[in-house]
């Protein structure tokens, strides 16, 4: 089993079940208002453009964990519990993009600017048109937060796993959020910049939703020990801080034709990054930091940028500990301590994810 | 029972519980840095600044319903989900107050702007420093509705009332927030402000988390059958639409020092209330509109518009609009159809709301 050919079948299973979700969401809104379900149209057509890695991760390792003879959770259940996982991960994206004022997602006018621009409305000032986007984005945001709270709530499960999973989504909720404030005091200066706060950070904003939400539910769904959850965890901190640190190169290094993000938009926000917070140290930063964060930053900038970090060794200290996170991942997964709690193809599933690491473009 | 004499234990209880829960989770806080923690702190002094009218009035109808053959909830289960009826209020202000750009809330700084001043810090410019105070502000928000639905989905019911509870938070939610993206509609003019549109407005975006959710989540927990449910429903759209009303008229007749908000920021901002849907029809709209929603409004055009408002007969056609829903509230309250519905205890606790609209100046 790997993520990325055998579950083209998963990826239509996750799709289906969202679009329905988000077509019933939809007609219940129309006596709210054509606005409301306008709203909700247009979250359905921006919740489709994922990867959607992190449903993806919990079916294929749930199938795996599952033993045949200690079923907790019906084909159903676990399916509306991915799609939930999804949602989760769009209404994060939401909020971040009316924090960070982003326009732009997966290389396309993100749900701010589909409102922003939806109607032909002569009236608006640009200001109030972009004010209209942001505060359906605030307001979608709450609903599907909410949406994805009642998913778990109601999820058919004997009491004690669906307690297990709302722990876990508790968990989730409150270290992504932590993770996004240190983000924001970050950008807007509060706290300094240093590598162990980012690090932090990182592993706190995105690996918890990205990984250790997906793995340790899949364990709780497959009726699995706390301690397999446990051992879970650990695996996806290590995964999660890996694929980070690879997105920050990416967004520096990489091809924006394959990423799909505004070209060097972290360069140009000022994002600090680990990239970042390493040349801090470096005689580089006094040829990138009067570039760094100018929002007329080009081509021209970013190519010198990119010279210095090289030079200074910023680029090498994250390839190194991204393939030092890589390594800590793959040794958790393959160890003798596995052995007892992961059953061989729950180890193939996490070894196709470290695999995905390797030759990554977006 | 009054609400708001014998009541003053209730209101304690509340305090007390609330207290507990915001000091477990800036506790809980500190491993994610200063400032998460520092965040929590503040939402705790903050989150305590209100009459807590609708938990107050979940405690008292859930007594009055409560059939001691009957017992669905134990009294640490009610008091913990009137904290939580509390927190969504305080959710959904923070969201607003970043929606509405304000910056004041029950005659003092709120949440944004105490964060914006909260430290020292001179190297942020006012925007950086506006900027953290909302972000902070959307992120409480986030973690106080998943606290929310987390005290729902964990409450220590039976699965059926629980379930039922659930129902309700989910249709709370999704009334409130349709309702909030109405009023967004109507002021970004993306929607016209007529009469209709704006008491449905009301009705949603406040009148449901305000008096439907405490009453019927009073009937659940009391055991109590769906078609009591349903006849309270009906009875908090007319105490939800006649608070509402009143709340309009205040900001604009009333005494602020009495009733806590900024002096005229309803004309200040231009809010499109049932008194100025009603001026639109009128010959007095060629004096209001040019005033209307100027950011530099004062006493002096304050005067004039509330004299254009009571010559052209709004403020009367919107204090009979109030006696009416007042009227039909009364009605269900006391009618025949009640009789088996809500014991007279009930009928007692509702009439005492009904009092409170009398005579009210905050």
């Amino acid at each position: 089993m790997t993520l990325l050919s055998v579950d083209e079948d998963l990826r239509a299973r996750i799709e289906s079940r969202l679009s329905e979700q988000f077509a019933a969401r939809t007609a219940a809104a129309q006596r709210y208002g054509a606005e409301f379900s306008a709203l909700w149209r247009t979250a359905a057509r921006h919740v489709l453009g994922g990867k959607l890695l992190r449903p993806r991760l919990l079916l294929a390792l749930h199938e795996a964990l599952t033993d045949d003879t200690a079923e907790v959770a019906d084909a159903t259940t676990v399916l509306d519990l991915a799609a939930a996982v999804e949602t989760l991960h769009y209404s994060f994206l939401l909020h971040d993009d009316v924090i960070d004022a982003d326009v732009q997602r997966r290389s396309r006018p993100n749900l701010i600017a589909s409102l922003r621009d939806g109607h032909p409305r002569p009236q608006l000032s640009p200001r109030e048109a972009l004010h209209w986007g942001q505060s359906g984005a605030i307001l979608l945001g709450d609903l599907l937060l909410s949406g994805v709270h009642q998913s778990f709530a109601r999820a058919e499960l004997p009491h004690r796993q669906r307690l297990r999973a709302l722990s876990l989504l508790d968990h989730t909720v409150t270290e992504t959020v932590a993770g996004e404030l240190t983000d924001v005091a970050l950008s807007d200066q509060v706290v300094p910049a240093d590598l162990t706060t980012i690090l932090a950070m990182s592993a706190d904003k995105t690996a918890t939703y990205t990984f250790e939400l997906p793995l340790r539910l899949a364990a709780i769904l497959a009726g699995r020990p706390p301690a397999t959850e446990t051992h879970l965890a650990l695996i996806a901190r290590h995964l999660g801080l890996a694929f980070q640190l690879q997105d920050d190169l990416l967004s520096v290094f990489g091809d924006a034709a394959r990423h799909g993000k505004d070209p060097y938009s972290d360069l140009r926000e000022g994002k600090r990054t680990a990239l970042i917070a390493y040349a801090r140290m470096t005689s580089a930063w006094r040829g990138i930091e009067p570039r760094l964060g100018r929002p007329d930053l080009g081509e021209k900038d970013a190519v010198q940028i990119r010279a210095l970090l090289e030079d200074c060794g910023a680029r090498t200290f994250v390839v190194n500990l991204i393939n030092e996170h890589a390594f800590a991942a793959r040794s958790l997964i393959s160890g003798v301590d596995s052995a007892g709690l992961l059953p061989p193809a729950a180890q193939q599933v996490l070894l196709a994810v470290l695999d995905l690491l390797e030759g990554r473009e977006s």
